[in-house]
């Protein structure tokens, strides 16, 4: 039985404080990907910070996208991608979550977040850029493209990933990764973390035929 | 303490079978907002297509945007964006989320998905795409966008919020809207659905200041 619901309309949303908005709309984009993005400009200055706007954009060639805004603390991100090519993408896990939170402080460039909130860079398979040593799951990721939305400045950056890093026993035979069993959360809004609990993976779907459980 | 870690690197994923390397790949972008898009055609026959490659855009204007592949159900979806420019964003609850699946068959343009499996079309707010009577979390959206992506032949439709309309009860005092309390779930992969659990809601960090955790 649905709820009963009230209807918000564009010039309510507009009228709305910015802060209240930007809780509110980030909100409404439901549970999301929360990753920790690892770079280094030229100097070797490192750099970490947490992004929730990945998105799967294709599995051949393996791409991931990423809505970067150009006024923010991810600026210092999108300027070492765009300089070195190399970046990573870390899974946040509970362990993790409130310091991940942390890098979205403003640090002064020269100021490592690694350094400040308490993780641990992780070279390795002559990437560039560092991981994130607490994550369970570690993607290398190389820039292919950045491309600029005009309606409101924003860029979408697709990377192709190169390595990936993760505990075999999470794979399953069919190659699914039980991101559960690795403790990756999800996030909403802007500040909210969440872990999850399976329902149910569902065979792949064929008109007029019942679906069934997987496992 | 992580966990001891294997690396798959570009050339194995790149010769895994084609069907496992979607299972794999799809599972790494993390957990995704998965979202029932109802749409209309020109002639009133109506589309239901569930999506798992929603990103939030901007808050100011409040855009949504949209993953869309070429090559297959998601078709429908898009020429009925395309050619009325109306669409709605109908979140997932525990209690439809394999009626939501099942949407991905490969149903004929003719057939209604909302009645192949069950779900409700609702109409209001002159709005001319349907929304799912039983999802609690439903926004209004008007088309403003299609950016093709050259590099794999997706393209990312973005949409202006026109209206949402949901259970007042859950929108919190500063914005936030608790999309556990209107059931609202997440997905891995292609096929896994989860419930969530909240670990925090953490304070706006700033540098070399304790987060604190909200209520």
């Amino acid at each position: 039985m649905a709820e009963s619901k009230t209807m918000i309309s564009i010039n309510n949303i507009l009228d709305f404080e910015q802060r209240y908005r930007a809780t509110f709309i980030n909100s409404l984009s439901g549970f999301k990907s929360v990753n920790l993005i690892g770079s280094k400009d030229r100097y070797n200055n490192e750099n970490l910070a947490i992004f929730s706007s990945v998105v799967h954009i294709g599995a051949t060639p393996p791409l991931i996208g990423l809505i970067v805004r150009p006024d923010s603390v991810d600026r210092h991100t999108l300027t070492n991608i765009l300089t070195t090519q190399s970046y990573t993408l870390n899974h946040i896990n509970d362990n993790i979550f409130n310091k991940a939170h942390q890098t979205s402080a403003r640090y002064p460039k020269e100021e490592s977040e690694f350094e400040a909130v308490g993780l641990t860079p992780e070279y390795k398979n002559e990437c560039f850029a560092p991981f994130v040593k607490e994550s369970n799951v570690q993607i290398e990721m190389e820039f292919k493209e950045k491309v600029d939305l005009k309606i409101n400045g924003t860029s979408l950056v697709i990377g192709q990933i190169k390595s990936i890093h993760l505990p075999l026993k999470a794979i399953q035979e069919d190659g699914f990764i039980d991101l559960e069993q690795l403790n990756t959360i999800t996030c909403t809004g802007l500040d909210s973390y969440h872990k999850t609990q399976r329902i149910n993976r569902l065979s792949y779907a064929k008109p007029n035929q019942n679906l069934k459980m997987i496992k």
